[in-house]
């Protein structure tokens, strides 16, 4: 694998006009509850809602001109397909997003919003793969991959370089873990910047193929149960496994009474709106999961997008 | 009146150490669909969780000695009996806080998680004064009144010290108005750094006591039609309307549904959770009832303690 530093830092100067360098939170009353210093980066205050525009916008402006020219492609039902029509048009290029035909009303519009083109197929991983090279062949569109991209991977990795870079002295990184992109970014930037930090990742239980491979030392696929956390839904990514095995330190899971307990409790003592996805970190805190008792533990709050009338809690 | 901008100023200094110095966010969706230039200053994230520590906290640490050591009373359904009740803890003085039988449960337990004494009342305004001047006598205790307060309105001020601070071009600064506090505060503090600046309030059209005040020029009682912005229902106060007349520019009011949609829309866009009376500003400019075209809008919102299960759209 060639995801390094380098290729962090080096999407750090390309994206930099493009997103937002998002804010560092701090909870007196999340502290003292939980025994240790937290550090919020609010991706959910990025572009989009979420950190996706990292990755997304990261891999649009590496292509070389001819190749940007004939346009960009992938397969999503959430942020990542928002995110890379978004990157698209900031570069004037077209973008086709395979999605789901029972995607959520206000995703599709998000897209449309910035002038990409959708094409529908439906609700399998089969059928979204298989649109989507249809999609590239017709095309000549590069695929950009939501996580098994590298410049993807490396785009995701500057939200920790922006956290690091605000606060050099964290004992612990956390960030949920789905298909492993940010995870990845992540954990290298971590590792450069402060070699001798904690990279914690958190699964939902429901969802643990990353923790049962992370255990086993190779990929396991797992049945999957339902989670309310539908942004780690996804198996984690053949070659992000690879880069996880050599730069992350351990990988929790927590339930989803804890998922949706740690979103409720961040936006009331918060104030701000994070999706059952960004929770799983700091669910996996109140689960007692890892010790951070008198640490400095950073949590990527991965996105805020919810659906204001179906609110987990209700 | 007294309330000047020294006092201001000197509140400033005053409450520095006890309370957040809060970000100002700006959103570019919200500035393309008001055609002007929004900043939001965030009281939803200061402590308690609205701007109200700002007024309490400026007016106990204004006591003298002896006075103090007596302790502060008043009567608040709302934030203002927590904002109390911290200043008092943090003073190290008794607080006496006068509450409805059927205020909230999570309102009790906040007054009573800063060690102050709660005294029931019926859910009158008459009941709460007759309890509160009680308590008074019988304790020696000082009335921090939540808005006729002179030191209470000075503190208040200083959000808007704060915000003109940071961005110094704002063309209008708006708030809310209930019974003036934070509004006089706001008004004094905003023509003294900036004489050419519009100070604009915003009410509920069923509360809408001051707009009507303002327009007659004299305080006018209305009759109170059910309001979702609870911080707004109470009245005008005599001494805030007399500063109100003096320093405000405009009074304008908003629907329910407005409200309701412009918190709405904060929350969606802004991934940030603010309270009903807070979004009554940005619902003002969203129903049209001031020109912002090309204007550089600061908008003062002043809280985020919402009911998770009780939400307007729901």
């Amino acid at each position: 694998m060639s995801l390094d530093f380098a290729a962090i830092r080096a999407a750090q100067e390309r994206i930099r006009a493009y997103i937002h360098r998002t804010p560092v939170l701090t909870s007196e009353r999340l502290d003292d509850a939980s025994g240790g210093s937290l550090l919020f980066k609010c991706e959910n205050f990025q572009k989009v809602g979420a950190f996706k525009p990292r990755g997304a916008t990261n891999a649009v402006f590496s292509l070389d001109d001819a190749t940007a020219r004939r346009g960009v492609a992938t397969h999503s039902s959430g942020n990542h397909g928002s995110a890379l029509a978004r990157a698209a048009k900031l570069r004037g290029i077209p973008a086709h997003i395979v999605m789901p035909s029972n995607s959520a009303k206000v995703k599709l519009r998000a897209v449309e919003s910035y002038g990409a083109r959708i094409v529908f197929c439906e609700p399998t991983q089969e059928a979204r793969e298989v649109a989507c090279a249809d999609v590239i062949a017709k095309t000549g569109a590069t695929l950009i991959h939501s996580f098994e991209n590298e410049d993807v991977m490396a785009g995701q990795g500057t939200a920790a370089v922006e956290l690091l870079e605000e606060v050099s002295d964290l004992d612990v990184v956390m960030c949920p873990v789905g298909g492993g992109g940010l995870l990845c970014g992540t954990a290298v930037a971590a590792k450069a910047m402060r070699p001798k930090i904690k990279v914690i990742a958190a699964e939902p239980a429901n969802a643990d193929d990353a923790a049962r491979s992370f255990r086993a030392g190779r990929l396991i696929r797992t049945e999957k149960k339902f989670t309310i956390a539908d942004g780690l839904r996804t198996n984690v990514g053949e070659p992000n496994f690879q880069i996880i095995q050599r730069y992350v330190d351990e990988i929790v899971t927590v339930s989803e009474e804890a998922i949706i307990a740690g979103m409720r409790t961040i936006w009331e003592t918060m104030k701000i709106i994070i999706e059952p996805s960004a929770a799983v970190p700091y669910a996996a805190i109140v689960e007692r999961k890892i010790d951070i008792a008198g640490k400095c533990v950073g949590i990527i709050l991965t996105g805020g997008n919810v659906d204001l009338d179906a609110l987990p809690w209700m």
